[in-house]
């Protein structure tokens, strides 16, 4: 069961609403990025999978139960809240923007509107989930577009923040364009393509490197991807070479990869390889591919790893997951958080894209642009089969090319894409912060 | 079934020493770090009862093999390979560093010895499992150390790459010294004191920001921690003390945290509430905690959120699991690979930590002081239960304290905790070097 997945305040103020009599009133919480990280023109939205899997699957088993019990902070809960949590099931509305899709700060990737409880337990998964995968997906995208075609291979699983980590890493890594994974789970449960090559330990567990490389040959054929660096990178290169054919070609690991990649092109072409390819791995990620890439180098193929799994230079995104409407008994109530800031808008939206910009609207308004929030949920059921994960990278690919090119540069732009609010959005914002008279 | 929760050419790899003749022969594989991250002076493992759990239970079941057999990696692949897959189970030694213990870089944090292919197949799971959570352990420590008492509370499952990271995460800095969690499960699964407050969203709930904190003193008593920021910090904190007794007290959650924390702790002594604590949480990390210590903020509890759930400025560790040692029928050889920057040192080895430094041996050398590295698994066995995670907790605290002062600061200190090798491991390392001619 996945009910406990969630911070313990979330579970408080489950009983709480329960206790004092709001359990019915419906409320809708929106998610968005509170800013866009340094370097980063957009987000590539990703993981809406898992949260819909984790909404629908939402439960509470008796011994989760009877521990939440146990706590201090349920000594004065009464048993018809613990009743309540064991019939427990999303039964609200889940709004979303496709996996795949570019945002920018202050958009909405998702509403749920639902029973309050139903609606606040949620945040947590639902905050980690996305904003993880598309922290990958955005860092994988900015790679891609980067290797201006040459394969970029997601191979980071040793450096995600868990193993499960680096299944869904390596899912939103693909949907980001990564042309495949090292992750054997990820390509079982998503369909992704999987790939590899061999580790030093293969070299070093034959008596010699060119012993090593034939039965790598002999066992994988034209998959095989000679590792050349164990001892000495140019020897490896002429040991591999020797060989001849099958196999795709070799990996370079550590060392200079500009001037390698050059000397090993050479002693591969000069073996007649000239099918054979190279593909580098080793701290890489776009910027490093950027500088391979201006300078010529003969790279293939790059297998990007710590840094992509990782999204090291923004390991976290400012995501927030904030109440924008409550409806008690059919009257509403607009929420927002003016704290310094920390601000939140209210009332549920609704985002047009335009050929050239953003329009932010009341959900209800009619707009220019496609709609980006689809319903997803509907009372607890799923509206329709979600796109695959194929679908959503396909998605991505499109979007991306239709942003301005300068959006699609490593640094942040002068000019961001413009998000407005509609006249009606406005309003309400004016409106909601002269009544919120705390 | 977690056989395929690894890297493609661990599998490929396998297949290649079945194919090779090579399943007989026994390897050791040792993990260590390569280098300390910048800040560090000082990484405390954790992560190994995970690992322990990973191999006891490592199985392929038949829709799993069915995959591999359907990849273009494996079409050269016999059939004896996959019945071999179908019974796989690991037969091997773990020795490890008990969790909780602080390394520095080179160190073996832990070897698994078993045939090749049953050591070589963990590598992705257990370098992923090993460094995240010493990463967060250790980034707990350091937030424990400059908060000299104070307690800090990990609150950051929302920011963790995945939401199952926000669990072992939680874990991990539990053991690094805090105080507790906000997430359930974790407290579910381990044990680990759960705690939290209330959301912006409870507050928004209700008609008023005091009916709001009415109610949940009502619901939670003395537990009741207010949040006092959605419209105006000071006046929710009038508001809060208003209601006097029972309550734990108030959280700043936005703001600058000293100036707010004195006039809250004044409004709170004006109400006559000496006893009601002041949490800060927002954007804290050990820099900005050991900035309000200095100037002494009186503040009671941290809650330290995105910065502690991804290692925010160590978000990976260069951690490698290298094959040391393989016995092919009852002959050693002694493997190492000296490519540039990416050296690794041959030979099984044992570290003894003295009272000012450590020295890495060989096993089965004798030496002064603990040896660190203990049998935890021997053919597949567990030998012991492992300790607990209070245990780890407790080592980790008691070790901590024996460090030298310089070690404990935030900034990489001139002299780190000094490491030697044994004269016996030097010639290894020697002999090995000439030897290898690859």
């Amino acid at each position: 069961m996945n009910g406990l997945l969630t911070d313990l305040y979330e579970l408080t103020m489950a009983a709480g609403y329960f206790e004092t009599g709001k359990a019915d009133e419906q409320a809708t919480f929106e998610y968005s990025f509170r800013r866009l990280p340094a370097n980063r023109n957009f987000l590539l939205s990703a993981g809406l999978a898992q949260v819909v899997d984790y909404l629908l699957n939402l439960r509470f088993c008796g011994e989760e139960i009877d521990y939440l019990r146990g706590l201090t902070q349920f000594r004065r809960a009464p048993e018809a809240f613990f009743d309540y949590l064991h019939c427990f099931r999303f039964t609200g509305d889940l709004f979303a923007v496709p996996e795949g899709t570019p945002l920018v700060a202050g958009e909405p990737v998702l509403a749920i509107r639902a029973p309050i409880i139903e609606a606040q337990i949620p945040e947590t998964y639902v905050l980690s989930a996305i904003a993880f995968q598309t922290s990958i997906a955005t860092k994988a995208a900015r790679c891609v577009e980067t290797a201006r075609g040459r394969a970029v291979i997601e191979f980071g699983t040793r450096r995600a923040h868990t193993p499960e980590a680096g299944v869904l890493g390596a899912r939103a890594a693909y949907i980001g364009g990564c042309a495949g994974t090292s992750n054997t789970l990820a390509g079982f449960r998503f369909g992704i393509p999987v790939m590899g090559t061999a580790a030093h330990s293969w070299v070093m567990a034959f008596t010699s490197e060119t012993e090593a490389f034939r039965q790598l040959q002999r066992v994988l054929g034209e998959a095989a991807v000679q590792l050349i660096d164990t001892y000495d990178t140019l020897e490896g290169a002429r040991r591999a070479a020797s060989l001849g054919k099958p196999g795709w070609g070799v990996r370079l690991d550590s060392g200079d990869f500009l001037s390698l990649s050059r000397e090993v092109r050479a002693i591969l072409d000069g073996a007649g390889l000239r099918d054979a390819r190279i593909m580098a791995s080793g701290d890489l990620d776009e910027y490093r591919i950027r500088e391979l890439m201006r300078d010529g180098a003969p790279i293939d193929a790059f297998g990007v790893g710590t840094q992509l799994a990782t999204s090291a230079d923004a390991p976290a995104l400012s995501a927030i997951y904030k109440m924008v409407e409550l409806d008690i008994q059919g009257i509403k109530r607009y929420t927002a958080k003016f704290s310094e800031d920390k601000a939140s808008l209210p009332g549920v939206k609704q985002i047009f894209r335009e050929a050239e910009r953003d329009v932010v609207a009341r959900a209800g308004e009619c707009g220019r642009g496609e709609a980006l929030l689809r319903p997803t949920i509907l009372r607890g059921r799923l509206v329709e089969d979600l796109p695959s994960v194929e679908d959503a990278r396909r998605r991505a690919a499109e979007s991306l090319a239709q942003l301005p090119a300068h959006l699609r540069e490593l640094e942040t732009a002068e000019r961001g894409w413009p998000v407005f609010h509609s006249r009606e959005l406005r309003e309400l914002i004016g409106r909601t912060r002269q009544n919120l008279t705390p």
